[in-house]
């Protein structure tokens, strides 16, 4: 059975010349990088090679790179150490935000060491600005903001350029998690006032295990895993050498091809966005979908909840499409998806997300129409 | 140059068997582990598959082997939730453990969560097991126990049975760091009164970037990274698949054939200690280096410093010769050894840490043996 693979939002397929990139320090290089004699400096050498690439695309010093093993752990440290060193005792997010943010925020709340305000959303489930820049302003205690650059889940882009603003006038400190979107756009962060910002590898046809947090050097944090002098005593812990290879090199191809790969995954979305429209007007779609206000990788289709709608990502799965119904990481979880609920509460609706990557084909676009027709 | 790796403490060599059974998870398998759809699942399987055959060699249930990035992540969890989850106010300890313990400790001490104790110690580093129950004896506090199984420097190695059963019977929490240990040595866990153990893949020819916590069943904690609902909602972020089916691959290899490989590795330390003994009367012996009281894998001599000594890590790396002074976790911070420090305060000596692993060859050590006579 022919597969096709369309939750590219949960993870991508490793590329190829990323797993190359990556094969020398699984088998000749495979010394510690902490290791003072020069078998162990090839391995650091290599890491210190990354971290300088994905600083320089990200106009960013490379003393601003931390890897960490996944965009969780980026989010877990930058919302903690900016409650706990940097006297953010009030954070502002969103009820959109991936569990990452959502349950660090409340787990910090719970310990009393901080209030958590959420943001109100608009109709798609837009971030309020104007609701942002009100509790800003009336905020007794320094602020954490924490706004994802692009949802997981709905789609939906933030202005993180006007959120910064926002935060640099009111003293704000400001995260992002750009997990949906680090490579997929150019980031300029000399430009934008962010003082932290998550980004994982597997999102971008890197390898799973291995992300990073990029931290503004403005700011002084203390470590979140404490032990040996790794990363510059930021994060302890022996680093994966090669999944850190692998993680620059597939931002390296990302972002080479990225205005290509962005015009052709765009018509990708954009072809089944039309055919959704005209062949199941019953299906609506979740999120705001313009063209520049939401991630070009991801379309969420609201299904009008029926006795056919609710199997159909089993039945898809047993045609072999892979969709979601929301974010993977939450799949363990009890009930249906935080993000739907908050946007649209009373909506009795089967959310399906479909997300594209590259390697995806118009003909695969056409064949998932088909199969949905059958089902529906 | 042929190169000699006898720093098989910092890292090993990635197995290629490790690597064969890893790379089906960086092409075909790709699917989060998390989605729901059959991709997914396979990854799943793969992940469960791997935790039931670690937690078989260990005796333990699967329900108690949690993946983790590192040893040191799996020690942090383990600490700092002793004092927040388990109501441990008194943390007992070592000065000679790994900074991912101590550097825990101290920022938990600083936080004003737990006071510090550091068990006395006898003449070559060895924990006094006297002084252990003293100290838990005289304790108000509910006690956390941290001590590691075998020293990454001296390769001492701690009666973790004994202070089980010592923790047992002041109603102490232990955790023992063995990451120096696991897959050396065939661990029964059911007979052992351990509540958490931490684990490194790459310190037995696995990955690096992945490791594991046990966690005895009969103890609740909560996540240290919070998000998804990954690892049972204890620890969240996309699973890194390949790794943990290295992780596996390499503990079964490593357990199938342990007691072949102790014997040969004793015999590869020995030889070092012997010829080092009869032909450089000046050094001596850091640690109990008794065969049954330290680890096989490593031996750390101690070189009166001089001008000679004073460069021979360097010297010997120009020969091709990879050694360590003491931990490589630690080479990137200022100062020597926090642990010959610890052990031997007044000693105006240089450390020199083997490590060995399978791969090397008594012919190897000769070669050694002979570069540092004429280094020297």
């Amino acid at each position: 059975m022919q597969r096709i693979y369309l939750d590219n939002a949960a993870t991508t397929p490793l590329d190829p010349i990323v797993l190359e990139a990556m094969m020398p320090y699984f088998t000749t290089h495979f010394g510690n990088p902490s290791s003072i004699y020069s078998f162990g400096r090839e391995s650091r050498m290599a890491i210190e090679k990354s971290r300088k690439s994905i600083a320089n695309f990200l106009h960013a010093s490379p003393g601003e790179i931390f890897f960490t093993s996944c965009g969780t752990e980026s989010s877990n440290t930058a919302i903690s150490s900016a409650v706990r060193d940097l006297g953010c005792k009030h954070i502002i997010t969103s009820a959109i935000e991936h569990h990452a943010t959502l349950h660090t925020c409340t787990f910090l709340e719970t310990q009393g060491l901080c209030t958590v305000s959420y943001v109100a959303l608009l109709g798609n489930g837009e971030i309020d600005m104007q609701n942002l820049d009100q509790i800003l302003q009336s905020s007794t205690d320094k602020c954490l903001v924490t706004l994802m650059h692009g949802n997981n889940e709905i789609s939906n882009l933030t202005d993180i350029q006007q959120v910064g603003e926002m935060c640099k006038k009111h003293d704000a400190i400001f995260h992002t998690d750009a997990v949906q979107t680090m490579a997929h756009y150019p980031m300029d962060l000399s430009d934008l006032h962010i003082h932290f910002l998550s980004a994982s590898g597997h999102k971008f046809h890197g390898p799973k295990g291995n992300g990073f947090l990029y931290i503004n050097q403005d700011i002084q944090i203390k470590p979140f895993i404490h032990g040996g002098s790794q990363e510059r005593m930021m994060r302890a812990g022996t680093e994966n050498v090669a999944g850190i290879v692998g993680l620059a090199k597939a931002m390296e191809l990302a972002l080479t091809n990225v205005e290509q790969d962005h015009a052709y995954i765009l018509s990708l979305k954009q072809s089944l966005l039309q055919q959704i429209q005209q062949q199941f007007p019953s299906c609506k779609i979740n999120g705001n979908y313009q063209v520049d206000q939401s991630l070009y990788t991801q379309l969420n289709v609201a299904c009008p909840n029926n006795e056919r709608t609710d199997m159909l990502s089993i039945n898809l799965d047993m045609a072999g499409i892979c969709v979601s119904g929301g974010s993977a990481c939450n799949s363990g979880a009890q009930g249906g998806s935080h993000v739907i609920k908050a946007v649209y509460p009373t909506a009795n609706i089967i959310p399906i997300r479909f997300s594209f990557s590259k390697l995806n084909t118009s003909a695969e676009i056409d064949v998932v129409v088909e199969k949905i027709k059958g089902l529906l």
